[in-house]
This record gives C-alpha cells, sequence and structure tokens, in this order.
C-alpha cells in the first residue's frame, strides 16, 4: 500500500499535533506515513492565497484555538514567544538526515516540532538545530557543525524546494494535509475522520480527478 | 446561564451539519442555543476577508468534504445543484416568524437547511420558503403570502442586518461559529470540543479581553 502523505510546515502548531499523532495512527491499521515538510508561505503563493493568520478575527480565534486544540488532544502546548516560527533550516536538515536515514529524520522532525511548541525554542537558532538533528543522526554520525553545513548546501536546499514544488502539484493549501490513497484531510481536526477511514468505517470519498499536476520546476 | 450563540447561514453546508447536532447537545447539558442567521458574505466583506471557496484548492477540497463530513456525523448530504446557494431570503423569514415564536423560527431554519442540503431545494424559491414558512408559523398561522409579505419588508430586513451586525462585532467570520459563555467554535469539526466543554471535560479557554465592539449601526 502506498504510504499516507503528510505535509506540515515546521512553523506550525497544527502540524504539530498533528505529527504526535499520525505515525501511531498509521501503524494501528498497518500503514505507513511519509514525511513530507515544506514551507507553506511559498506554496500559498503559488495556489494565490492568503496566510491563515492574515486576518485578524481569524488571526485572534488561532491564537487561543491553538491551546485548546492541544489540550482538546492531551497534547502540551506552549506558545512561541516568536511567532511565526522561521522554519527553513529545520525544513533543510530534514532533507540532510533523511538522504541516509528517513526514520532519523522523523525523530529528528518529531523533536524539532516538540522544541517550537513546548519547550519555546526557536527553529532558527542554528546552534539548537545542528546539535538536534547529530543526535538524531545514525549511521555516519556526522557532528552538528558538519549537518549544518549541509543544511546550508545546494542539495539540502534544492530537496525542500521540490517538496515544495510537490505540494504546489497536489494543491496542499494547509498544514497540517494528510492524503490516504490520494484522498486530502486538511488539518488536525480532521484526526477523527482519518481514523475513521483506515479503521474502514468511513469509506473512501469520491476524488475528483484532476487534470494531471504540472511537473515539478527542476531546480539542482 | 447565557444560551449558546449558533451563528450560521442558510447557504453553508457545515452551517446545516451543525444545526442537527447543536440543540441536542445542549439539551444534554442543561444549556440552550439562540440561533443567529446571517449573510456571511457581508460578514466577510466587513472583516476584509475572503469567502471560504475563493481559492480553487480550498473548493475543490470542500467540494469533497462537505459530502465526507456529513456522512462522518451520520447525516445525509446532497450537493445542491445550484451552489453557492442564495439566503438572505430564508434568513429574513427567520426573523418574521421568531418576531412571534422563536421556536418556531428554529424548526423552519433546520427544516429549510434540509431542504438545501438534503432535497436539493432553492432557498431563493418564494414560494417554497413562504409555504414552509406557513407550515412552521404558529398562534397566528399566517398564509405564505402574508409571511413573504413580511419576508420582503423592512422590519425584517433590518432584523437581518442587526443580526449581521453583531455578527461583524462578535468577529464570527465564519459558519457554523459557536460561542459558549463568550468562548469562539468555528467550523462544524469543532463538534467534539463543543461536547467536551459542555461536559466538563474541556475547561474554557481564556478568551482574550478585547476593546469594546463598536455598536451596531442602527438601521430602523
Amino acid at each position: 500500500m502506498t504510504p499516507i502523505g503528510f505535509w506540515f510546515d515546521f512553523a506550525s502548531p497544527y502540524g504539530y499535533l498533528m505529527a504526535e499523532r499520525i505515525d501511531a495512527l498509521a501503524a494501528e491499521h498497518g500503514r505507513t506515513v511519509r514525511w513530507c515538510p515544506m514551507l507553506l508561505f511559498a506554496v500559498l503563493r503559488q495556489l494565490e492565497m492568503p496566510a491563515p493568520m492574515a486576518h485578524a478575527a481569524k488571526r485572534d480565534y488561532m491564537l487561543l484555538d491553538f491551546e485548546r486544540s492541544a489540550r482538546h488532544l492531551g497534547l502540551p502546548y506552549r506558545h512561541p514567544s516568536r511567532f511565526p516560527v522561521v522554519s527553513p533550516l529545520p525544513g533543510r536538515m530534514f532533507h540532510v538526515l533523511a538522504e541516509r536515514d528517513e526514520a532519523a529524520a522523523v525523530v529528528f522532525a518529531r523533536a524539532a516540532l516538540r522544541a517550537a511548541f513546548r519547550d519555546d525554542q526557536a527553529l532558527d537558532d542554528a546552534g539548537f538545530v545542528g546539535t538536534l538533528a547529530a543526535r538524531c543522526d545514525t549511521g555516519a554520525a556526522r557532528d552538528a557543525g558538519t549537518l549544518l553545513q549541509a543544511a546550508q548546501g545546494d542539495a539540502a536546499r534544492a530537496a525542500l524546494a521540490r517538496g515544495i514544488d510537490e505540494a504546489i502539484g497536489q494543491q496542499v493549501f494547509g498544514s497540517p494535509f494528510v492524503q490516504i490513497d490520494g484522498e486530502p484531510f486538511f488539518g488536525a481536526d480532521r484526526l477523527p475522520q482519518i481514523e475513521a477511514r483506515l479503521a474502514g468505517r468511513l469509506a473512501p470519498a469520491p476524488v475528483p480527478t484532476r487534470a494531471p499536476n504540472p511537473a515539478p520546476t527542476p531546480k539542482e
């Protein structure tokens, strides 16, 4: 079976909530998950959509709802003192780790999201991100400096850009965004539907056939 | 205790879903509901926000999600063949009925939403709306023509306009929108949180104190 697609931005509070649940939920139903970091602002710009918190009324609501939604799921949440979170560095570091070991990249992603949304840790702090990545790196066990150098390199930038292009092609207009056999689920609040869908209690929705997505722009 | 506020647009599929659940949920916890129809496009225009389906990627998603979300809640759903639904007439008719009997207006609202989202009935069809309203009218038991005349009158227009002004003042940026003791819940997908909140399993969220809302513009 195709892995479940899990799209997220390291800057996304709701992405953190989904990251805490999706792997266990998939495993319960014999499925695997492909983690796909992206930069939501870049995707939305291409889709000509406003940022989720661009408007005051919705921003006020979301600031209340992040914490409440975490509480409802039984998860700790501390709103970052610097918000929005700056997320290109962890997005590129994910790919540095994933190139050798995808599982290590997922461990890093989960830890980075917790650092941002539980521990008020800035994700544009290179020292922090390098040290965290070194703790997660397996096999080669590179040190923080080596990993950071790779995260600033062309290959890591291109890998994140490819993820963004793929997100645009798949109309991934928010974070988190989950795809189960082509069926899209937007938002941490779709967890009950995702669970019902995986358990076979909710039949697949008819996914409209679209014109084929344009091929991602080559970046390397 | 203050009634739970339930804001909705008669044009809103997710509003229909909430309308099917909110009264029973409130009653289970000894609460009442105040139904507040509004015209979402007018509220969003004032809040300088785009319409929910203004962007293609989100529109495609919502067209899939309306039906799926209904199915997940065990509710029938048939997407209206004319969409978006045109909703000023039922919004005004609600107030014609509510002026004499609020319960009758709620019965009408639930029936009109079912007509739109189960039976593909246009809500700008005056004959249909008048007949439905006459079936719901109590006490005076006015006929369809009398009710329609009232719905086109100044008092009904002003009542709906006041509802819109109140929605703007309360930052009601979507449909459905539920307020429990000042705490906002946006979307039919907040039903699990609303249930937990009413059952005391979810503590009230700290509602930010805002500058007092501007007084609604007098319309009569």
